[in-house]
């Protein structure tokens, strides 16, 4: 993959998507600056300037230059060339099946509904964020019909974030998964052995949790050479460059578990981005399969590995180092059962981890009805409520904690929620594959996670974005996509802890 | 000076000028990040996207297009207008005067001695440095000759930094200066009643004196929502962009003098971009008259105010909630007398308020000679260790204490020093102007910096770079350089502290 071997044309082209990248650095600082450091008065100056950048890389990829090599690079020779060329190829047409009046308009729409949806969540007002939803659905059914699909609508969207997945790899897995959740939440709410958060939920210094935090951001391997953690209101992980791939986290005083597996989550999606392979550096294909892949890497460290028993048992005594007095006098067997109560939550982003694909689904459904005009904007709200009854056997009483809670449809996106409970799936199937070489539990008990680590840089983090994701998850793991995994998973675990 | 006003081509050449803005804002955000946060592994990647951006304002404002908006409006009836076409008319030039290629090797050359320099300083071995200070010096002379000059061949480098200031200006200058400190220097030496500083250099832990740090510049009227202060090694103050203005500061736990008087000086800095008109934004003219002003603002705060003693009379309480106990022992005016202490020294970022001008006379000598081909490279040790002992009595016994002890020549920088000791002349001449509406210690008894900082916003800060500084000087104190007021400071203050 050494450039020694690339022809001129391919080391202009490049050369040429290097200045992407470059563009990318800075646009990637400003943000992590503006959700972690920036001054509050400088941000729309900063919004300027990100618009600036941004529009110059929309120069870049939609440029005569960029279709240029394309045509030239087609048929490299190169694998690696010629998946870079499939990459970029696709994103120019996406953006030129545009009109270029018509994203302007999008552009504009989507800046102002964010700020009307953050007054609508706060008032839960749903009629004052409505008409610009139905303008912003009514742009993506035009841009999937730009787009073009071969058998739902939907799909020309969820191929944006999940390429490869459509709604008939969905409707396969999704209701099987609704199932056989609602028959494990059942049993989860007949318990008569339920653990009690009580106690965990105690005040717990800021600075103890970061220290805790850092402590095990060192343990799964994260480079702090390459990296570092901030705080931040809405926890990400971001490759500022391939050098610099920074998590932030969120502390809450009274429920310590936000900040610890808030950690764990996002120092997941880092490895991955530490993990990318050296020689693709500035490449098209130096980047994450997609949004499910990535998801796959943050759930699997932070459920796999730091909601597990053996974790716990490994760790505690360190943990105890840190936290409150009081923390010695749960006995740690419940602990570990507190830090995985099941409990159903309107909001999606507080959910545990049986009752989080349910609120996918919701989601999923409502989309996939509104882009193929099933149903309508103004019916949502009731449509969200009867489905968060019927998933998860709560309803919201206002529309903030129902229908509003979510950023995405007022940043214009549809068709990324799926990619969510697809990378819970992705992630118990890797586990699977990953136990028949190493033993996760015997890992973390001789304290040393590099072979786990090792083996998600091997099978995924080194393979860049070569492949589609449902072609990767069949190299590693033998098979497509398969919710069983997940469930044996969540039955084997939740038996134990409640008791069942 | 609002846009209602321009003309069309006006308008275009402002939307043009504030792309430049645009990439300055991502440079300067970067380079930020790179001395306070970024993590080391990422340095490399960034550095490349650092010059990618650099390299895109270069081309902004070297264009065609530039010389077509310079041609346009030239003799434009809008003041700002005029004035900004003037600014980067000279930038434009100064740039096209140098031969493309031959800058190129230029950029290489400091790219490298830079590092080469770390090296040599470490090593305190001058002979490893020395070729490529031969070199940079040549390219100086060169680029001297480029852009042409009246009188003497520095003055060409000298306009860089302080436009309108020249080695004749120098001449008249400095000498007296110099003489002058002599005369005070032999006092201090010879005073029996000499400040003790071993109380005050005790342990001071780095949170307390941030919070401290972070309690005066509230005081100075620094405005927090367009800015925060944060750690690094050398310290600096940023304007990211004009609502983002970033304060950086030291800490010694040995002496928290750095920390204090630092924060201080670079927020005079920060105070001086946070006080530029908002109707000039993003135009040329919305930017410090040169490094001298700058550096006046910096100086002004650091000396006038935060080494008062009216200051520490009024905040020694504040101070001694943060300082370790045993600053309680320490009588309030031998506090005073420890924390202005006078002592020549090595380093000349280390010095106290009289013997800086001389380091900065030092350096400005040797530029002046080796521009003019008066004396050879080579001889610099030599040349640096007399002059040291002839100005401060003291003679280095390597070359990491004397000549290699900057980084400006390895960067390229020739003619900049002087305006360090300019900044400190003016600041003088400042407060006797501004003595003459409002009395600084009536101020700080009143515990309202704000008619200070009013003053200096209405009288330097609000006008950008519309005049040169010898020219805003006038304006503002009526009269030229005149080091008599630094002179009539120090003898003032020194004389009460050493008791002669």
């Amino acid at each position: 993959m050494g450039t020694a071997t690339y022809t001129s044309v391919e080391k202009e082209f490049l050369e040429y998507y290097k200045q992407i990248e470059s563009y990318g650095e800075a646009i990637k600082l400003m943000a992590w600056d503006l959700r972690t450091k920036a001054p509050k008065k400088g941000v729309q100056r900063r919004s300027e300037t990100l618009s600036f950048l941004s529009q110059k890389v929309h120069e870049l990829k939609t440029s005569d230059q960029m279709k240029s090599y394309i045509d030239q690079l087609k048929n490299s020779s190169d694998p690696v060339i010629k998946r870079s060329v499939e990459l970029v190829e696709k994103e120019y047409n996406q953006s030129r099946k545009i009109p270029v009046e018509e994203y302007k308009e999008f552009v504009e729409l989507t800046s102002q509904a964010e700020s009307v949806w953050t007054e609508a969540r706060e008032k839960s007002d749903f009629e004052m964020f409505r008409p610009y939803l139905e303008k912003i659905v009514a742009f993506n059914i035009k841009f999937a019909e730009y787009w073009g699909y071969k058998e739902n609508r939907y799909d020309a969207l969820l191929d944006n974030y999940e390429p490869g997945v459509t709604v008939k790899t969905l409707d396969q897995v999704f209701p099987k998964l609704r199932d056989d959740l609602g028959i494990l939440i059942e049993k989860v709410n007949t318990s008569t052995d339920k653990p009690n958060t009580d106690a965990i939920l105690t005040h717990f210094p800021k600075e103890k949790q970061e220290a805790f935090a850092l402590k095990v951001l060192e343990k799964m391997g994260y480079d702090f050479k390459a990296g570092r953690l901030d705080e931040t209101v809405h926890p990400f992980a971001i490759n500022i460059n391939h050098d610099d791939v920074r998590v932030t986290t969120r502390y809450d005083e009274n429920d310590f578990r936000m900040a610890v597996f808030g950690t764990v989550h996002e120092g997941g999606h880092a490895l991955y981005e530490q993990g990318l392979n050296k020689d693709l550096y500035d490449t098209p294909v130096c980047d994450a399969v997609s949004m499910g892949i990535h998801e796959s890497q943050s759930l699997f460290w932070e459920n796999f590995v730091g909601r597990n028993e053996t974790f716990w048992d490994q760790y505690y005594e360190l943990f105890l180092d840190y936290a409150p007095e009081s923390f010695k006098d749960i006995p740690k067997h419940e602990f570990y059962r507190a830090i995985n109560e099941v409990k159903p939550t309107f909001i999606r982003i507080e959910a545990d981890e049986m009752t989080y694909p349910l609120h996918i689904m919701i989601r999923y459904e409502l989309e996939k009805g509104l882009i193929n005009e099933e149903i309508e904007v103004k019916d949502l709200p009731q449509l969200w409520n009867d489905k968060m009854e019927e998933y998860l056997g709560i309803r919201p009483e206002k529309d903030a904690d129902g229908v509003l809670q979510d950023v995405h449809w007022s940043d214009g996106s549809f068709g990324y929620f799926p990619s969510y409970a697809l990378g819970y799936m992705y992630g118990a199937q890797l586990k699977t594959a990953l136990n028949q070489s190493i033993d996760i539990d015997e890992a973390i008990r001789n304290d040393d996670l590099s072979p786990v680590k090792h083996w998600l840089n091997q099978n995924i983090h080194q393979k860049g974005s070569m492949k589609e994701p449902l072609d990767l998850l069949k190299e590693v793991t033998g098979e497509g996509l398969n919710p069983d995994h997940l469930i044996q998973y969540l039955t084997d675990k939740y038996g134990q802890i409640y008791n069942w």
